[in-house]
């Protein structure tokens, strides 16, 4: 395909013109999976996280600006949340990090929550193996908020970092919310403020509490001010650290086989879903739909029956 | 089945326990269904979702003791936000709404959000089934946030109130949020407090603007104080006005169908995860996934294998 040798090649119009075809699951998917596959798996991926107004972006240009230094091509997936209730200055924040946009080696997106009826974190896993094809280093994806999309999409980073305000609330809240369990590195951003040597030390006792053994990683616990780009060199050090540890642990390949089987549900859920939807528009399924309808039959019935 | 006898005669430890089954997904849930499914099709069905903080506990506690004057069985479904990013005093909630525990004609169900890869949603429209089956005259479903999980939750209900405070913003935040197109009932809660004549006010000019003709709902916009108890009993009146206009534009059928489309594709959904999963662990799917992790092949040819 010719888009693809483009897009190996460098051409970024081809790049956006693929990320594109998986966002809106294109029929030409599938085709282009098999072509891009064979060259991925050298990408680094790190999940950003943490609540609205974190300063996660603030951060992750910091981080890129830092990268870059290095020599490293970054790729920003930014998952844009759909809800007022989860997140403010979406808009600004990406025009903000269009300071990047001149440099050739930092690729922007921001990808859409709304209507993608459970196929996001599906199409953003695959944006992120053509980021990974494409010869980026380090393929940077930010999320605001924990909820089962991100979750989902976090998956598929090997590193995560969850960002914390001192205002997050304490330790309590953070385990309650399931962080501890998904943060490989704690970042308390904007830390001149108020409480954060009280939340850090919190943290730093959670972590210290939970069960662990001579293999376990133990999650770091930093202080960085985006703004004024402090603690930014520790930040990518401690994930360049437990990169290092995933791969020395084994971590590393035991969750890249765990992202393959969900890579996996996720297509033949989407060929279901798909199957299921015309089978309903057939003479036998309005039949069907009718007797549920008329509680003739019930949908573990019916779901036997579409499915032969 | 004696478990669902029981519960159909008003035994509230054997709707726990059928509600705790759906919940856990146990092996039961086909038969359950089988049974209990024919005595569905009753109950009507209220969503209430807002931000965090809206106060839509405290309307969901006042709505139900309004209804319980009326006569009408209640229950209420709370999807509890597993994220401090969503949502903050949930146990406070519960204990709260504890109020109604003694009287029979009240059952309030709480639901976890973590833990349920996909599930969450499946499992709390078959919950509402069961209460829908026990004779329950309204479902309240409540949730925070319209995240994805939560939005299809919400396909499940007839009417859907969005709960919003004047501190919510104004009304391009609540359009962008595509709270336009689930709300059926606005209520602007905590209408004492400044800001709350502004927000109503562009809701009602954002709603005449919202493309309608004579068949249309016009969605109502009403200011609520759920500690005093201020109009409650206009938005009672409101969603049976709403309840009304679903059966006579025929779109109450439209929805149901909608419905049990969806319940079917969930089911073969949770099938299918089930069948991958066991897959994986056979020798073949043991080989097919040590052919992806060396390339060797593609995902979309493996799910082409996996699901023959």
């Amino acid at each position: 395909m010719k888009l693809i040798k483009d897009m190996l090649a460098g051409h970024r119009l081809s790049l956006a013109r693929i990320i594109s075809k998986m966002e809106n699951r294109d029929a030409d998917v599938s085709s282009l999976m098999a072509t891009l596959y064979p060259h991925t798996g050298k990408a680094q991926i790190w999940g950003i996280t943490g609540p609205p107004g974190a300063g996660k972006s603030t951060l992750v240009d910091r981080l890129t600006a830092n990268l870059r230094k290095r020599g490293k091509k970054v790729a920003i997936v930014a998952i844009d949340p759909s809800s007022p209730f989860t997140g403010g200055a979406v808009l600004g924040d990406r025009i903000r990090m269009q300071q990047h946009s001149g440099d050739p080696g930092v690729y922007i997106r921001s990808l859409g929550t709304r209507g993608k009826h459970g196929g996001l974190s599906h199409a953003t896993k695959e944006v992120v193996l053509v980021l990974d094809a494409a010869g980026f280093d380090i393929v940077l994806v930010e999320t605001a908020g924990v909820g089962q999309t991100e979750l989902d999409i976090l998956r598929l980073a090997q590193t995560i970092v969850v960002v914390l305000v001192p205002e997050s609330g304490d330790s309590i809240q953070v385990m309650k919310a399931g962080l501890m369990e998904i943060a490989d590195i704690f970042a308390i951003n904007k830390s001149d403020r108020v409480g954060a040597d009280a939340l850090s030390k919190e943290l730093v006792t959670m972590v210290g509490m939970s069960p662990h053994d001579i293999n376990s990683w133990i999650v770091p616990v930093l202080q960085t001010e985006g703004t004024r780009n402090v603690g930014v060199d520790l930040l990518v050090s401690q994930i360049e650290a437990h990169q290092l540890y995933l791969t020395h642990s084994g971590k590393r390949e035991i969750k890249a086989r765990e992202f393959l089987r969900n890579e996996i549900t996720d297509i033949l859920n989407e060929r279901l879903n798909k199957s299921v939807l015309s089978a309903f528009e057939t003479s036998s399924g309005v039949d069907l739909l009718n007797q549920l309808m008329n509680r003739e039959i019930d949908p573990y019935r019916a779901a036997d029956i579409i499915s032969k």
